[in-house]
């Protein structure tokens, strides 16, 4: 039988940031080869589907740097320490909209580019809302709130809108749970 | 109107490596407020959809050193310099696989994770497949390649099972184009 072994032949901490940390590891496969990987580490992040009782979908727009461009998603953040990942998605979704969850259910869970990055994706669902006001976090202060019907957002992803992966995967399987969309 | 713009202060070079460069930026928004941002630049990727006559997926499962495991995936590679995304689609399913696509379509395009990296994963679809010999790149040839049914792929994304992000999205939007799989 084929050995799919790999073991870690060196490690080297090339930066540790605030969200991130950098790695360069030289790994050995079953043949002896070895092989460089670049890995960052990155803590955990969580969004959710909120869905108001009309059919909105509850969006954010928002500047990602690292694009520079505001970009359509849902609201999500990252998982503080310790932090359970259901109460992570209501606060960040508070947060970011000012809507109250008031019961969530996990939809999925993912790796967001397992070729070089351990960032785990948790996704929630919520179709029991609460209007209010948001309460941005330093820095989060330029996110818009964009309510769009779930079946304008199943089109909008067809039609090759939704830029964000998160966003894009959000919207097909809330679509595939309400079951009131053909997709 | 609420201004929105964002200026780069500050951007320094941290590392830059194969696949990945770090960045460290600093930014003042429209308030006046500096905030740090971390920025992953990533080669661009393609993956892609590859449908058998008999509606089976042509997935891979490969070790991803981040994870320490091994995942379940639509093929997929990094894009060479000045490949096109629907040569490098075509390019990979052949070696990973053997498969040879007569005709690929793209299915969508998306930013992996925004919030860090501007990553960008270009998707192709393929029902016209020709049967063949894989040949792995050097460091590949641990891949496995793994036959599935759209249908039952769609039921692993709803069990959980599937855990690559890139691969849950392609799955849902596959059955959705196919439309023979009730989602």
């Amino acid at each position: 039988m084929k050995s799919y072994e790999f073991t870690v032949v060196e490690s080297k901490l090339v930066y540790e940031g605030a969200i991130i940390s950098l790695y360069v590891d030289k790994i050995r496969n079953a043949e002896g080869r070895i092989l460089e990987r670049e890995v960052v580490k990155h803590v955990d992040a969580v969004g959710i589907v909120a869905l108001d009782d009309k059919d909105n979908i509850v969006l954010v727009r928002q500047y990602r740097h690292p694009l520079r461009a505001r970009l359509l998603e849902i609201p999500a953040g990252l998982l503080a320490d310790r932090e359970d990942p259901a109460d992570c998605a209501v606060r960040e979704l508070r947060e970011e909209t000012g809507y109250r969850a008031r019961k969530v259910e996990k939809l999925a869970e993912f790796y967001t580019s397992a070729g070089f990055t351990d960032e785990q994706f948790f996704l929630f669902f919520s179709a029991d809302l609460e209007a209010g006001d948001p309460s941005p976090e330093p820095g989060e202060d330029d996110i818009e709130v964009v309510l769009t019907p779930l079946r304008e957002a199943v089109e909008m992803v067809s039609r090759g809108e939704i830029k964000d992966a998160k966003t894009l995967t959000a919207i097909l399987m809330a679509a595939q749970k309400v079951g009131r969309i053909e997709l």
